[in-house]
This record gives C-alpha cells, structure tokens and sequence, in this order.
C-alpha cells in the first residue's frame, strides 16, 4: 500500500442539500444556491480570513464523504457524456477517485463576522451535500487560476442543456424567495440521472427543507407540488 | 481536536527543483518549467488517464512535505505583499496551513504512455519540489474553473514585476537547450526573497543539476556563473 497523511477537518459546509439528488453537478453552475462554511471550533479565528473579502471567489477542498469506501473505479461513466462512456477516473471529476476529495470554485458572498459559530462564510455555487467536510480554504487566484481558453477534453463539445421550468406561482409562493431562486436554478440544470428520459416519471427533489415534485417532458421541467419536509 | 482522514499518495512529481530556492511562486508562472508525474506502483492504470489527452491543463492537489510540522499560523506574510504585511492564512496560498495542501493548474505537455515507470505524465507550469507527493490529478474545466473577472484580492493591484535577464552566451551554452529555457523563466520571476534588494549579494540556484549564479541591480539579473552540480 501507498504511504499516507492525514487531513484534518476544518470545517462543515451547510446546504440545502441533504440528499444527493438535486447537487448541481459542478461548483458554479448554480450561482443562487448559497452554503455556509462553519469551521471547526479550534478553527474559528477571524485573523485566519484576514483579506478574505478582497477575493470574490475561493477554492474549497473537500471529502466526498458520502461515497461508499468500495476502493477507486479506473474508468468511470461521467453523466455529461451520458452515462454510457467510459473515462479514467483522472479524466473526471467523479467521486469515485483513489482520494475521494472534491475540489469547488465558489463565490463568496459574505463573511459572517460575528455569528455566534463565526467567523462563517456565506458561500455561491458550492456543488456539495449539507454537512460536507471541507479541507481548505483558497483564494482563487485569477492571474494562476483562469485558464480561458483551456481545452476542456470531452467537456468541450458537449455543452450542457439546459430545461424550461415551469413552476406554477402557486406553488411558488410556498417558498421564500431565496430558495425558490436556488431551486430554478438547479432545476434549469436538469437534475435526472442522464439515462432517465420517461416523461411520465415524477421525481421529488428535497432542498432546504422542501420537497419539490415535478416532471420533464420536451425539454420543459413541470412542477406539479412542493411538499413541507 | 477535529477529526481526520487519511490520504494516499497517488504519485510523486519529479522536477528541477531539489532545493525550495527558485521555484516558482504560483502554478503557470514559469511555463517552461517541466516536471514528471510518476504514479505509486499500485495507480499505474493507463485506463485510469484513458480521455486525458483531451485536456489541455490538470489540476494536481498536492502535499507540501517540506514544511516543518509546527503547526499553522492563522496569519502569514505573502512574498507579493514584500514579506511585511499579515494576511489570514485562508487569504492566501501559503503553505502554513492547517492541512499543509497545494494547488496547482499545470498544462498537460504528453502523457508517456509505455515508459517503463509509465503511464507518466509530464506537465508544464508546477510549482513543486522535486518528490513532491500528488494525492489528485482532476482535469481543468475551462467551463466551471476558468473565472477570468474574479477578483483577486491584494495579488490585483500587485502586478509581479518581471526581470530583465542577462544571460550570457558563453553559460547558456554550458546548459541543454531545455534546461536554460526553464532557466530564464524561472530568473525573470525573481527568485530573490521579496526583502532583499542588495545589488552586491551573490545568489546560487540549483535546477536540474546545475547552480545558477546571479546578482540583481536594476531592474536585470545576471548570471555570472553557472556550475555542475
């Protein structure tokens, strides 16, 4: 076996997320999902995010903790190729890794200075479950970090699709403003694993406390009830 | 104390660089710089790269073995600030942090598949001690990781000030073609520690089994010897 070292948790990331289903699948690509990152007790130091708020993005490093500990997979079937092509597991960014640690670019939006669990972060984009363990804390660094014009491999030509919503005000009006706002904008992502394509199927997807109930069809997601969890 | 998880070294990366002296201070920054990544003997899975080629640039999330192990300090002094100014740790990419973790967007020059310690990979751009140990190796998504509008905190309005480098004929020529490249790179990001400003002090760096020996006065460094090491 290879050598090891061992990470400490520094602090939890706090979502809506307390399924699987639903998580965006990248850092980013729901901007009006907001998380809080709350940091260990022997971690909360306001000096260690001194000029955090000069940076509008930052790295998260995080445990994939909810993977089952069934060792790495070499080749994986990422969803953005529909499910049915295999890569190498270093091709993607799959959990299914021989370190399961995610790496996230998320927006910061405010420093919680004087929580009572604080300093906390209040973070956008973050693609990850409620209660994830987070590693590391990093600025993004635009001059290092922005690749632009990257060659994103199978990533490149198969620019996601994204769905209609129609979510009924009716039904809308059951949430508060902020969740709704996060909700379309997972639900735009098309949430269904990429093999499910039966109009009928109903899914429940289960953020912040809601269960929102809907269907696809013709590239429209229908929202049918929002049920209190 | 929080709790821990272990991480296994996937790989060590083998560069130019045995000593800490003259690397370069971010991932990109010095381009002709090239390094080996060599996988453990148990990662050495063609299959797991198998769609790699198609990515331009890698993410590798790395350890940083060479920091004394006396734990963290919630503020550092960043090289770009002049060595003079405290920021919190998580505001910068210092390696006295919590979990002692780096990193680093490199470009993917080649995977060498049938090396006899293959498959391997050789990079360009890392920031890394020769041995450095790699516990990931995730593709760049241009689409999710590329945020050319971020702001960078402190690092916007510190543009680095490149060095003019003089080098002369008759050294280079003591050099492969590949190593004076990396070289010139790696001297024109000044290597010099950001307090040291003394045009008569003699400054030795060690790349790819040679010393490098330079002063810096105005704006220009100049070799004035370079040695076998």
């Amino acid at each position: 076996m290879s050598p090891c070292v061992s990470m400490q948790i520094i602090a939890r990331l706090h979502s809506g997320f307390t399924d699987k289903f639903g998580i965006p699948r990248q850092a980013g690509l729901a901007q009006h999902v907001t998380s809080r990152v709350v940091f260990e007790p022997e971690y909360r130091n306001p000096d260690a995010l001194r000029g955090i708020e000069g940076f509008s993005h930052l790295w998260l490093i995080w445990g994939f903790d909810r993977v089952h500990k069934t060792g790495w997979s070499p080749t994986v079937r990422p969803p953005r190729l529909g499910g049915n092509e295999r890569v190498g597991v270093f091709a993607t960014r799959s959990p299914f890794r021989p370190n399961p640690v995610g790496l996230s670019c998320v927006a910061l939006v405010r420093v919680e200075w004087d929580a009572p669990d604080g300093p906390a972060l209040i973070v956008a984009g973050a693609d990850m479950a409620d209660g994830t363990p987070v590693f590391d804390i990093k600025p993004y660094l635009p001059y290092a970090d922005a690749r632009p014009d990257a060659a994103g491999g199978y990533t490149d030509s198969l620019p996601e699709r994204l769905l209609a919503v129609d979510f009924p005000a009716a039904l809308a009006a059951r949430l508060p403003e902020e969740t709704y706002r996060a909700l379309l904008d997972i639900l735009r992502h098309d949430p269904r694993p990429s093999y499910q394509h039966d109009p009928a199927r109903e899914y429940g997807l289960s953020y912040d406390g809601f269960n929102v109930r809907f269907r696809v069809s013709d590239g429209t997601l229908h929202v049918f009830d929002v049920l209190v969890l």
